[in-house]
């Protein structure tokens, strides 16, 4: 009952592209469309599901409420992880996601997302935008009828919580760790046994020991989830998810019938929405992780030799990726030339100072 | 005879706010509005110009063709240090520029722009967004008649040209450098002469030896005016200027008067431009950035000893703007918190992984 009236309440009123092209400017202002949009987080990840939220306040903004997008929570009208599929047979016309969550249909979907040891939030954004990353993603996109934005991103997460300090790579060996895609097989590559368990169940596994660590998102998130009650160390860089970029995806069919002022008002929209995610985890996280370090947490640093070890295992299960797909073969070509462009940039100038100013506070 | 061409081609129309408010929907579809920008930069700065060209025609997307801003090169309308007060008086309706080129009328508008030993973009952005900073500028802007948008950014400038290696700090003293605004004053600190040139008598100046040394942009911007012909050394990282953030201005009154999508459309359209202009900045830098290599120019890192020198000299400078004006005093404490929050919340996650990566390469 609850379901139905929410597909009653989101209900798609199409608009017939002849109606559109026929009288553009007066079609503009009384077309009204309503689309649906499930993402696939639940509201408590406030800053994951609270940028559908925001996305959609600004394309309403935008069209003068012509425009509504309904979000909806993981789970509510379709599964958390089914959000690509139903938009692409059109159960819903959008969805509010991240591309890694459907390996499984194409593996080359890492790279909308975010790879280990990959591209911070700006050089992904420089290659969506301007090194021909857009137009890669959209071509995987279209196999699935859908079309995509960039639409928010968390920045680098964490490297997890863990009941006793990870010194040595002996001390990965064995242990049961919850690490989702390509994070869980590096760590597998390492002698850890990585868990898939859904993120609500996360904190009684490891309050009753059937996990050993969690690697979940970063510190404001993971404040909410409680990890800190039981697990003391809190692992950082994120060297294995430099950022995530969460993604808007429509069903292509929707969107071409949509009036041109529409499509646009949902690329814009998505920009927007993409830069304000990263400054909302930028200004609660550090906050979080104050308050964290606070109640007792033990913030360390991975060693350099677990690192290498990561980066080496991060490049051995892309080089197999690779030899199976060549879509994927060519899509990591290309996008790995731009990261080592993008990484020594960085280590000459912005990083270069961004160190400097780590160990000079002024 | 072409600036009075340029005025009627760029002339208002303007909009009274009752006839929005009476009939909206309609008001909407039927309303033109069209704006003159004159910005602050010759069209050779392609990606500072570029940007206003890329807000001009999102906004055109966003209103279909409704309302149209028309960007004019430095000069060509107003003087290029000139937009601020254009707009403020009504002169022209919109600005494209940068804060920190109206200290004059308010010091704390270099806030704006950012600030040596500052934020990075994303930092830059973080404030703006979610750390009070887009209401603190908005204050300032409003003195002047003005409201403000944050529309792009050239990520962290470079070092300078120097025609001899700057190995110490007796290296700086005396040196006849070309250096605007705070950046200016931090080498005066040091013992330099700073000049004050137009960018188009730059090269002239180097070439003759009326300069020892320029500061200008980065690689992509600097290649263009061809001081890889006339200085040797190329110095990093840019820690006088790790962001230069571009303000899309405009008139309040105007503003006040546009229908509600026109004022929705300029600030979502302002933040793809904000967005964009960095991911060009971060694709052209790097490949010109390896073009001036080959061509013999010598990359050099600043010394420890020069870059502490430059951050002491920095916060004395601005302690000593604090004590003069309270208005100044209170944002600049404001701001340092939330930076100083980054810097730390960088030094853990994303900016170690960067040095991480800067060091690995995989």
């Amino acid at each position: 009952m609850k379901r139905r009236d929410l597909l009653v309440r989101g209900a798609a009123l199409p608009v017939t592209a002849a109606t559109v092209l026929a009288t553009p400017a007066l079609a503009q202002s009384k077309t009204k469309v309503r689309w649906r949009m499930p993402t696939s987080f639940p509201t408590g990840l406030a800053t994951l599901y609270g940028g559908a939220t925001f996305l959609a306040e600004r394309v309403a903004a935008l069209t003068d409420g012509a425009f509504e997008i309904t979000p909806f929570a993981g789970g509510e009208l379709v599964p958390p992880l089914g959000v690509l599929e139903a938009a692409q047979n059109g159960t819903v016309e959008a969805g509010f996601t991240a591309g890694f969550y459907y390996l499984g249909k194409s593996p080359a979907l890492m790279f909308d997302t975010g790879v280990p040891f990959g591209m911070s939030p700006r050089q992904h954004n420089a290659w969506m935008n301007e090194g021909g990353g857009l137009e890669l993603m959209r071509d995987l996109y279209a196999e699935f009828n859908t079309i995509n934005f960039p639409a928010g991103n968390s920045g680098a997460q964490m490297g997890g919580w863990y009941r006793k300090p990870i010194d040595t790579l002996d001390d990965i060996k064995g242990l049961r760790i919850r690490a989702a895609g390509l994070t869980g097989s590096v760590f597998a590559e390492l002698g850890a046994v990585p868990q898939s368990i859904p993120g609500s169940d996360l904190y009684p596994a490891m309050e009753r020991g059937a996990l050993d660590a969690v690697e979940f998102v970063g510190p404001y998130d993971d404040e909410r989830l409680g990890f800190q009650k039981v697990a003391k160390y809190y692992y950082a860089p994120g060297v294995l998810e430099l950022g995530a970029s969460i993604t808007m995806i429509a069903n292509l069919d929707a969107y071409n019938e949509l009036p041109d002022t529409f499509k646009e008002a949902l690329r814009t929209a998505s920009a927007e929405a993409n830069t304000e995610m990263l400054a909302r985890y930028d200004t609660l996280n550090i906050a979080a992780l104050r308050r964290l370090i606070g109640a007792g947490v033990e913030l360390r640093s991975w060693s350099e030799e677990i690192m290498v070890a990561m980066q080496a295992a991060t490049n051995k299960l892309l080089d197999a990726e690779a030899a199976k797909d060549e879509n994927f073969k060519s899509i990591y070509a290309q996008w790995k030339d731009f990261r080592d462009d993008q990484i020594l940039w960085s280590s000459v100038n912005d990083g270069a100072a961004q160190s400097f100013l780590a160990t000079h506070r002024g």
